[in-house]
């Protein structure tokens, strides 16, 4: 079998405009947003149906011809970038939004929507879609299921995971499994679309999504507090998650990343002094005069018994995204800092505090003329911390074996929310096991046996998948 | 290789007392709450730890010897039941509950806890556990996590799945998967656990789990409203969902549900008159005053509008129980119109009026003598229909196969929250197509590849699954 038998196949089941090769390639942004070069592919693949990926899909398994899916080029892990040899097989032109169901709250799309298209969509119609992170009008749905992506609300509504009723998902042999459910409840059966979310495209290709929306918040509470310390934060944590049902982000910044962040955007500091951390917290729901009476009651409850220091309550739309701005700024410290190292670890809350102790004062020791910042979502547990500017690529392997190392002897995960793609997979071993791996591998040659899709993402490919 | 040999080498790793047989099996309790009878097993295994039931999987695969999974005995499809020549490997001595993490809110314990031993546990410390069901006394957490148990506060906190944030799995082969995270974000590599989690047991034998806690609610508002039509309760919920982030149970009852249930504990109607149906309402969370202002208003506009004729909120702990009582009433329905055929699907919530109005009708013609009532949690899709008392198996087969052929029409699932086991695995097709059906075996064979693990539950065993 040769490439171009391969490619007159495509040619002649998707039609020449969906298969693209050679010069018309030149020029496409083939590579995500993790900075690793991407080789240059043997094609790229554009169908326009679920129908159209499968056959795709079909072919290539025929030919023993290797892809690579590509959604919205958003990930920051290097999974999405073609490595020689492959074929891109793009999402893209997915983007069929099906009525929305109104009564129940479902929609289904296709898997080349971004998410910004999607928020927009249902926006009109009364609902909305908790699922937001920063990528948002770049970022496709099916790369957020494939990915299992997080975002700032997840304290609330959970990961993209949990948005998910149902999927279409491609298989390797071209197979379409269509289980576009509609219902919350559904134990009739193994529920598989759990093994293709975050599974990063590595099991089959999601061709369409079934996803449930949430009603329009009526209103929206955000404060920022000044923190005396890291416990102080995880007792604000817990009342808040008792007190204001609609509590939607709980988000912590370290004073070293605040006072960062301020300069970076160069805003007025919200509150006089300095403190130990400062924690962003957001409600949603309910009607105005409901939601501030809870979050009034909470702060002056824990301003009283020296839980929170001082704390500022947005007053208006603009005062809130300018809180906002100051846990955005992380966009501007990325460019600033560069070469850096970008953690997006998870760690026990328990044990979060003197991780970040223990860490920083290492790094600091270690590594004295960089900054090392630390802020993250208090409320999954889920820290992001920036180091740089790098001298060289080894100091950066060195302080990433140094962090992951620990996030592992903390029982935490080298990945909370980004994923793994190629970039993370030399320190997967710190957060799962042999026998996790073993079994990852099982499940990836039990529905990939040829080994043609995604190879080499999340772990070291078994022998037998190659390129023609 | 004969049964005498494998039950030697049982004893000899697990200890005499853990290994029962024979007459030593006597008054045993064997089967659940099915109603399907129970075959003798060939033995009784009982480990204590984990490593134990690792051990009995290795040893019983080596010798090829079926076994069946045994936790609370809580189940009603039949999946616990001992089959002929099987042996029934029992969760029951693994009830350690490890230190409580207070300040994340986390606790591991071993499968074999019941439900309301944690509930019990974690409220002395301040937090409490989401998932609650009737069985709670005697269903046991493994159990809960391998079905995926849902109960009444799915519409706030989700199945079980969500509150799982890691399992320790022990696989045919005897692997000891330990993936017992305790963080909300976790993207390293496949999340495996969900291969584990509601697929009844046939993939591997859960003997840890560590779990999520919310903090303990602060007060409950609890509400019954009468309703002039289905399509006023599905925009009750919508606003209900959208006004009170706390809303932790959205429940529905059809007119001939609740004069049936009334009737049958001998209750004075809460409210006068006869609706067509009847929505009880709970919230959790907040303090006291902060959440009564959001009911009242609620349902100040709502009976405005004409959404709602009439409703009462519960003035007490009492009065709210009692209102709770018509609802769960279904226990002594089950008992007063035996034989019965129970219903437990799922229906998009924008067919469900439709389906439940056509359902009944021809219910009624076809079999008039028969009562046939309907209730459900509305918030989830998921419907219960009991139609009783039944003439014969013939007819209950009948009634069946009438239903969830239904079901399969309108897009919903025959097992909402009670798994298939082996009483529904006839009525699988009706939600799950052949590709579907196909990639469930090619998981099981995967993971258990000689078949002995729960073989025959959820779909039909592989050729080569035996007993010794």
């Amino acid at each position: 079998m040769n490439l171009d038998s391969l490619l007159g196949e495509l040619r002649l089941g998707l039609g020449d405009a969906a298969v693209l090769c050679g010069d018309e390639l030149h020029g496409r942004a083939l590579a995500d947003w993790s900075g690793i070069a991407a080789a240059a592919p043997s094609a790229l693949l554009q169908p326009s149906s679920p129908e159209g990926v499968s056959l795709a899909l079909r072919l290539c398994e025929r030919h023993g011809q290797r892809v690579v899916v590509s959604g919205g080029l958003t990930g920051l892990a290097g999974g999405a970038n073609p490595q020689a040899g492959e074929v891109v097989l793009s999402l893209s032109k997915l983007t069929r939004i099906e009525p929305i169901d109104e009564v129940g709250g479902t929609i289904v799309v296709q898997a080349g929507v971004t998410l910004q298209q999607l928020h927009e969509h249902v926006m009109a119609f009364g609902w909305s879609f908790p699922l937001d992170l920063g990528a948002r009008g770049s970022c496709q749905l099916g790369g957020n299921a494939a990915t299992n992506a997080g975002g700032n609300r997840v304290v609330r509504f959970g990961m993209m995971r949990e948005q998910v009723l149902g999927l279409e998902v491609a298989l390797p042999d071209g197979t379409l499994l269509t289980m576009l459910d509609r219902v919350v409840k559904n134990n009739a059966g193994f529920d598989l679309k759990h093994l293709f979310i975050g599974s990063e495209g590595t099991l089959g290709v999601i061709t369409r999504l079934s996803l449930a929306l949430v009603p329009l918040a009526l209103s929206s509470q955000t404060v920022l507090c000044a923190l005396p310390s890291f416990d102080a934060a995880t007792r604000l944590l817990q009342r808040a998650r008792q007190r204001l049902p609609g509590l939607s982000s709980f988000e912590l910044m370290w004073d070293n990343y605040f006072q960062a962040a301020l300069d970076a955007v160069g805003a007025t500091p919200p509150l006089t002094g300095r403190y130990p951390v400062y924690a962003l917290i957001e409600t949603l729901g309910a009607d105005e005069p409901t939601s501030a009476v809870g979050v009034e009651s909470l702060l002056e409850a824990c301003i009283e018994d020296g839980t929170v220091d001082d704390a500022v309550i947005a007053q208006s739309l603009d005062q809130a995204q300018s809180l906002w701005e100051i846990r955005e700024a992380i966009g501007e410290l990325l460019s600033k800092f560069k070469p850096h190292v970008a953690f997006d670890v998870s760690v026990p809350l328990s044990h979060m505090g003197g991780f970040v102790e223990a860490a920083i004062a290492d790094l600091e020791t270690r590594y004295p003329d960089l900054q090392h910042l630390c802020f993250g979502h208090l409320g999954d547990c889920n820290l992001h911390l920036l180091s740089g500017p790098c001298r060289d690529d080894a100091q950066m392997l060195e302080i990433e074996e140094l962090i992951y190392a620990a996030v592992g002897r903390a029982g935490g995960s080298i990945s909370a929310e980004h994923g793994i793609g190629v970039v993370k997979r030399p320190f997967l071993h710190h957060s799962r096991d042999e026998a996790q791996i073993a079994l990852m591998g099982r499940l990836k040659h039990a529905l990939d046996p040829a080994g043609i899709l995604n190879a080499g993402r999340v772990f070291e490919s078994f022998p037998g998948a190659h390129s023609v």
